[in-house]
């Protein structure tokens, strides 16, 4: 809905960060990366001066994420009353292993995204959502299911956020130690971590004539980078 | 250092679950696994107004969780000064697919605190709470590390926030479709996700006689339930 999106993302005082400017990512095209490969975003949102951070699913559409939920919960009543929201994406890449306390750390990817969201009431758009949202679990899964229903699309609210102020993190590579410790006998570097995908459960209603799903294609579908 | 806690953790209007309450968890075993079992937890606090949540790691001590970072970030300097914070871990367990995108779901465990966080001080407590940063990541690690110094110690901001306010969120199971959609010809289940190590990458340094790490062994010790 923004119409042409600029290829970098203006930093501002709220994101530009403070330390290690260098983990700084404004390219769009990175941050979308992000965003796509990710399954659940932390949104973060103020109610009587307590922040609150949920847990949620989500689907990026062009420059707007969507977020969706039931009318009657504390996230959806505050992001639909134009509440300040900050939603956090983070992917978990690995462990850094140095050979000193300090220098441990975590190779990760994040994405944050300040604003404020606008409740989507117009059906079309709201069916997109929800086509966005299955899709983006696992990739074109959308057609084969039972269409939605106009009392489904009632009792989801779903919220759109646009991505204007954002920001990506990233750490990754080897542990930095300092000079005079690398020589200290412990191993050190990296274990990489990714959340992987195991053989699929059926539940109990599958029958013997419905293709099984393939997993392993549908979830490295998303990841562009391998 | 709350002493002897209860084995359940107290209900409160902010951490009432309003919507699906047979998804909420009191019980202080339950929320303990899931803090230590993560990885990453996301902090939020508000500045200005505008809620920010920031990926960080994080270890739990008896009834308290230790959050870290530089005495100059904006995190450190928010939840130092008091302010009221929502720290949540999320472990994301699986994709939830159902024969309606309405169903669609995922299967996760999730624990949010509610407090204030206290700057902790003392040096030794600085280190015992640096001893649980390490030793969360891999079990036993610190015991091999070249010991921490006084710097190091003083260059690192350590806050712990009690486990008081508190509830965890849990999805299991398989999709719970609508009664008269079970015969609808498309594969449904669940997709079991986990975070999984590949094999470690030793940085420049490692000579032939260290040791390599036992990565699987490191990583399935945090998990209780296999």
């Amino acid at each position: 809905m923004a119409g042409i999106s600029s290829p970098s993302i203006p930093v501002t005082d709220r994101t530009r960060l403070k330390r290690l400017p260098k983990r700084g990512v404004f390219d769009r095209a990175a941050v979308y990366d992000i965003l796509d490969e990710g399954f659940v975003c932390h949104v973060g949102f103020v109610v009587d001066g307590q922040p609150f951070v949920v847990p949620t699913g989500y689907a990026r559409v062009g420059d707007e994420i969507y977020l969706h939920g039931s009318a009657a919960s504390r996230m959806v009543r505050s992001l639909a009353a134009g509440l300040d929201v900050c939603v956090t994406v983070t992917l978990v890449d690995g462990l850094v292993l140095a050979r000193s306390a300090f220098h441990h750390s975590m190779n990760y990817r994040s994405v944050m995204i300040l604003g404020r969201a606008r409740l989507v009431t117009d059906p079309a758009e709201k069916t997109e959502a929800l086509r966005a949202f299955t899709n983006h679990i696992v990739p074109d899964r959308w057609d084969g299911l039972r269409p939605v229903t106009s009392q489904e699309l009632l009792g989801t609210s779903v919220l759109a956020l646009p991505i204007e102020e954002a920001s990506a993190k990233v750490r990754s590579g080897p542990p930095v130690d300092d000079e005079e410790d690398v020589t200290w006998p412990v191993w050190a570097g990296v274990i990489p971590l990714s959340l992987e995908p195991s053989a699929p459960v059926a539940d109990d209603h599958v029958g013997p004539d419905v293709p099984s799903i393939d997993v392993r294609q549908a979830v490295n579908r998303r990841r562009r980078a391998g």
